[in-house]
Formats: structure tokens, C-alpha cells, sequence
């Protein structure tokens, strides 16, 4: 007997339809002996749903109040499954975030677990129950006011739950059957990973692979909780986040990532002295805009160049704080380009192996393709090119790193 | 300044544009140097869907849970409105029966409330803020789950507040300008009521006038609210349900109200001695049927024939319910009589002045419609008669009693 925590995704659960299919896969979890507890995202759509009533109201909704609003969903799709559950015969509740004793702090619409008191939970499985938990939702620390995790919350919901319960295993049910080398989208052979190692997948999921929220994994790697990711709508084996092991670390390249969510910002002729760089990007941290890649050029005459990337969205914002600084800095012009996007490989074993960096840069300048800027990790190198040869780029290293094998 | 506490019921939230017309007089009440909390129901046609959904998925869905997404509704338009209070510059916080510190206990799906702790609520108050709370829920004594107050429990909410807070007035907003003497689609000259009494008012709410829950006004009587029904569509003045005062003791009756959802079931040949009527409504009661009226006939040769009223809907239940007992009592035959309906005088007059009732069989037998069962209180005479009859009923007893004046 096992425990066993799931985690089931919006399109799982977008239909009474789907949430009767969902209904009994549980209930065969359960019957096969094991304690099961579910954590259930909105129904598909229903989020945007609201989320377009408040638009419809206001221009900037009062965060505090949007949490109210969002956790709404995830409430209703519980209640849904549970009654579902009951109604085939296996015993189960749905619970809240509060009920769950799922404490945050008081960011609303991006709060940040800081306990939980599994409790009652843990009652209700000793009495037999499956327990169906509204995901993405907890309650503040200080005000108990209802607070949401931001979005993809529900995985970390579910990992936290497992952890908190020592869970033997938390199975994400989503509407891809795993995590690939690369996507199946650009790359035909993409090959689906049986086991990925925490870290490879932090570095995957903030590199724009959406499929797990990379709290969520940190959660999982901080309390070992081995995390499958897989198909409610095949329910074919599918990847097992988890540990670095030996295995692993022969491999050079797990995983090929893109993102064309980017843009670049340069501003020139700026000060080569200490201190302007902070004033330029506590400005822009100050105004919640996460810069990803900096290149500062080498300095001539005592001026130099500052460039970096910021999420797409987020670009008309940045330029208008970099023009507001040049003029206060005396700097040169400020300039931009959207059409550029990010490709990455991302590899436990390229921590043991030199040279990996080296052989990306050649594979894409065989294909004539220019890299703009640089950034590496422990397991991770990041190229900066222009948006154009993105899907080329990712085939190119998917095929240079032999990872159709 | 005084304190006022606002309801605004599933029409007057049904839609954003709604919403925003709502707000607008909340901020109108608040800028007058009021202090304001309003209740709000779920937008008008949102509880149904919920319902749908659940009936999509068991036909006997569980009570606890279908109480976790019922009050799902108000939740979601509680967040709404503070929004756009917020939006327009009105300092406003939405609260959710938890919040306010609402405690039932755990009958799920028609709890009552055992408890309001209004601290919270004033501390917001107190600070400028306008509170806006999801009305028809709160959380069970022993368990802390999320309860529900059975259809119109927005209007207990906003009662049961208004007594916790000593509020000045509590105004119930719907799509109706106030308490009319008969239902103005039958009785063209039916006259709005300037004030009635609370125990008129809980003798109409019970007699299938549909503008206030009856519990509310029992909150209200038991804690001395004055309630005002007005319509959120017109603002005209509305029906003041408050103490009784010699004004309305002067007036013989107050309204007419009329009720078609009613059967009337028969056994007969039932011996005539003790335990055996017992058996019969508790079997009934057994099954969560509220019986009406009942009439028993005089005993011919120690054997009686029984017959009693329940809504509608039970009927069929009921009368399995007897068809089981007439076999282990071995009784005459059941039969069962839908095309019924109830109408009743209600007034506090009447009770100072015998010759009420009297006075309604006349009325009604001058137009030869014929009375098949009576039950009376102090303030109320109800008569069973053929269904067709009714609209002509309710006019004659409505110019009987001169109501248009």
C-alpha cells in the first residue's frame, strides 16, 4: 500500500465529462489499495472567465480581492470531484486551502507556501477517504485572507502536499505525456525522458517549458519527493523527476529549451564607473520586471555598453524607465528588438564534462546562426539569436547532441 | 452617520454592467457619511449552473460538498464588486462568511446560524473601508466546513449581520419595489405596502411570497432590525418590515398570498385510535417532508380517513410513503390530489377582530369556489381550493377585504 498524491491539470478536469473519466481512475488507484489524495486545478477556462468579469471592471483589480476571485475554480472543481467520487461509490471529501491548513505568506496572486498542517488530511485518509484538495490556494499568516500561488499553482500545491504527508510518489496529470528532449512541436523525433534529474528540470521550467510550476520543483527537490509527470488523457508512463543519479550524469544534454517570450534592451555611451549599473537595474527590479541576460561591453574612453533581456510583456515598461534614465544619466540612446529568442541545453552531465558550451556555439554557427549573448549555469548554457532560426536552432543541437537516441 | 448594512440579491449582481450600477450607489450611500457593508448574492443564473454541473455528475450529490460549491457564487461576486468599488475609488474589501466570523452548525445545505463574531467587519468599518461580504454561507461549529443557509440565506446573512453590527437599517435590494398586498400579476391594483409587521411578514415569507427568507425576518424580529425591501432597478421607497404598531393593528389584513406548489394526499378507512396518526407523520417526517394542513374526519364505525398538504415535489415520495403504510396498517386506498392551492389572508387586525375568517368564506362562496380544508393562526386564515380557482380567489378576497385602498 501506498500513498499516492495526484495532481490533475485544467484540461483534465475541463468537463463533467473529463472529471467522470478522472473519477475513475482515482477510485482504481484506491481499489488497488492505496491511500490517494487528489489536487485539482479550475476547470479549463474558468480562470480566464474571471479573470476577464474583473477586467470588465477594473483596469488594475485589487490583488487581495482577485485571489478571492481566482481561488473560486479550483473550489468548484473539487467539490465537483468529490461529489463525482461519492457518487461511484468511493468515499471523499474536497477540502480547501484553509481546511488543508495551507499557510502563506500575504503576496497576493503570487504567495509563497510557508506551512502546512497535514493533519486533517491525514485523518480523513486513516478513515478511508480520498481526499480531493482545491490546488493553488492557501490562507495569509497574519490576515487569514485567501491568497493564491500564481499560475501552474497547483503543482506546487501537490508536491507540498506530498511532502507534508511523506508521500511515496506525486503523479502530475497534465495534456502531454512527459517531458521531451525538445518540443515534439519542433522537433519531430523529440524523445520522451523516462527520469530527469530536480535541477535539469528547474533549469527546463524557468527556461519557458511550461509543464511543471518550478516551485513545484524546488519543493520537490527540498524534500525529495520523487514527481511523475504524466497523461490523464493516455495514462502511458511518463517522466519521473527525481535525484541525480549515475545514470544521469553520462548523459551530456538532457534537454533542449526555447523561449521566444524575450526581448533585448541596450542602452549606450553609459559611465564606466561604480554604481551605475545598480541605478539601472534597481530601477528596473523596482518596477517587478525580471531581467534574465546581462552583457556589459568592454569599456572605451571610459563609456561603455549595458544590454539584457526582459520578458516580452514586459518591454514597452523597461524602455520607458531606460529613456527616463537617460536623460537623468547623460547616457547615449536607448534601444530595443523583440524579434530575438533564447535557446538553451540544458544537463546534469555537463558539470563533469568541458567543452559542451563549445560544441552548442559550433553547431549553431555551422547553420550560420549568430549568437547575441551568453549565459551559462552549472548545467545550463543559454544563447541569445534572432527569433527567426529559433525552431532551425533547436533541431540543430537536438541533432548534435544525439538526443533522438 | 449611521450604520447600513445592504443586500443585493442575484438580479441586481447579474452582470458587470449590473455590478457597476450597484457600486455606483454604494459609493452614493458611503459618500453621504453613511458607513456601509453590503451582502451580495451570486449573480443571478450562476447557482443554477453550479447545480447543473453537479447534477451532471451524481443524482443525489453530497450535501457537504455541494455546499463547498454553491457558496462558490457569492465568492465570486463578492471579489467583483469590491473590485469595483476599488476601481472607483471607494476603499472596499470583500469578506466570505468565514471571514465574517459566521457560524452555523453543520446541518450542510440549510445550516442556521449560531454564532457572528463582528469584530473583524468593524475593525474595516471603523477604518474607512466599505465591506463587501459573500452572503449565504459561513463555516460549521465542530468542523470549520463551509456551510450554506438554503435558498435566499443572503437575506439571513444580511440580517443576522446587521444584528451583530446594531446596524441602523438593513436594506434587502431585489427586483421588486417593495411588499405588495396580493402578487401584482394576479391583482392588477395590488397596493405596495409602506410597513408591515415582522410576524406578518414571516406568515407571507411562509405562505410562498418569495421576497424575503423567512429566517431573516425571524433575525430580524428576534434582534429588532428594521428591514427595508426596496428594488435596486427603480431606488423607489420600498415596504418597511418593523415592530408592530397601532397603524397596523387598525387593518383587518395586510396581503393575500397564494401558493399552487401543493399536493394533498388521502388515507382512508385508517383506524380510529391512538399511535395511529403518529405512525403515519412520522414516517413522513422520517423522510424531510414538511406537512401542511392536516384534516381528519369525524370517526364513522371507529374508522377515519386522514388527509394532509406537502409541497409539491414530495408528493410522489409521500405518497409511496403511504402506499407502504396503508398495506402494513392494512388501511383503505391512498389517493393523491395535485390540482390544489393554498391561498391565505394574513394581518395582525385580526387578531382584535373576530369574524375574519368568516368573512373570507363568504367571499369565497359567493363566487362558488369550494373550501377543501382550512388551518388558521392568529394572524392568518389559509384555505385549500381547487387550483384553477386561484387568481380568482386571491382578486375576490383582495376587493373583500378593500386592499386597493
Amino acid at each position: 500500500m501506498a500513498l499516492i498524491v495526484q495532481k490533475y491539470g485544467g484540461t483534465s478536469v475541463g468537463s463533467t465529462e473529463r472529471i467522470k473519466i478522472v473519477a475513475d481512475h482515482i477510485k482504481k488507484t484506491k481499489s488497488k489499495g492505496n491511500q490517494v489524495v487528489a489536487i485539482v486545478s479550475a476547470m479549463a477556462g474558468d480562470t480566464d472567465k474571471l479573470i476577464n468579469l474583473a477586467r470588465g471592471l477594473s483596469k488594475s483589480p485589487s490583488e487581495r480581492e482577485m485571489d478571492l476571485l481566482l481561488s473560486s475554480g479550483e473550489r468548484i472543481s473539487s467539490a465537483l470531484m468529490a461529489i463525482r467520487l461519492n457518487d461511484i461509490g468511493t468515499k471523499a471529501v474536497a477540502m480547501t486551502g484553509r481546511q488543508c491548513g495551507i499557510i502563506t505568506d500575504s503576496v497576493h496572486t503570487k504567495a509563497r507556501i510557508r506551512s502546512i498542517d497535514a493533519d486533517k488530511i491525514r485523518e480523513y485518509i486513516d478513515n478511508d477517504y480520498v481526499v480531493i484538495i482545491a490546488g493553488f490556494q492557501g490562507i495569509s499568516e497574519i490576515n487569514s485572507d485567501v491568497t493564491t500561488l500564481g499560475r501552474g499553482g497547483s503543482d506546487t500545491t501537490a508536491v507540498a502536499i506530498a511532502a507534508a504527508l511523506r508521500a511515496d510518489l506525486c503523479e502530475i496529470y497534465t495534456d502531454v505525456d512527459g517531458i521531451y528532449t525538445a518540443d515534439p512541436r519542433i522537433v519531430s523525433n523529440a524523445r520522451k525522458l523516462d527520469k530527469i534529474s530536480y535541477s535539469e528540470m528547474m533549469e527546463l521550467a524557468s527556461l519557458g517549458a511550461k509543464v511543471l510550476q518550478i516551485r513545484s520543483v524546488e519543493f520537490g527537490m527540498k524534500y525529495n519527493v520523487p514527481i511523475m509527470v504524466l497523461s490523464s488523457f493516455t495514462y502511458n508512463p511518463g517522466t519521473l523527476v527525481t535525484k541525480e543519479d549515475e545514470d544521469m550524469e553520462k548523459i551530456l544534454v538532457s534537454g533542449i529549451a526555447s523561449d521566444k517570450n524575450q526581448a533585448r534592451l541596450k542602452i549606450s555611451n553609459v559611465d564606466d564607473k561604480p554604481g551605475i549599473a545598480s541605478k539601472i537595474f534597481s530601477a528596473v527590479a523596482d518596477n517587478n520586471i525580471n531581467v534574465d541576460m546581462i552583457v556589459q561591453n568592454v569599456s572605451e574612453n571610459g563609456k561603455t555598453d549595458i544590454s539584457f533581456t526582459v520578458p516580452k510583456d514586459d518591454a514597452d515598461k523597461a524602455l520607458n524607465i531606460l529613456n527616463d534614465l537617460s536623460r537623468k544619466l547623460h547616457t547615449g540612446s536607448v534601444s530595443y528588438n523583440k524579434d530575438i529568442a533564447k535557446v538553451s541545453i540544458v544537463g546534469v552531465g555537463m558539470r563533469s564534462h568541458p567543452g559542451v558550451a563549445a560544441q552548442m556555439f559550433k553547431a549553431l554557427s555551422s547553420e550560420n546562426i549568430n549568437i547575441r549573448a551568453i549565459s551559462t549555469s552549472e548545467i545550463k548554457v543559454s544563447c541569445i539569436i534572432d527569433e527567426k532560426y529559433t525552431e532551425l536552432a533547436v533541431r540543430t543541437l537536438h541533432k548534435a547532441f544525439g538526443l533522438e537516441k
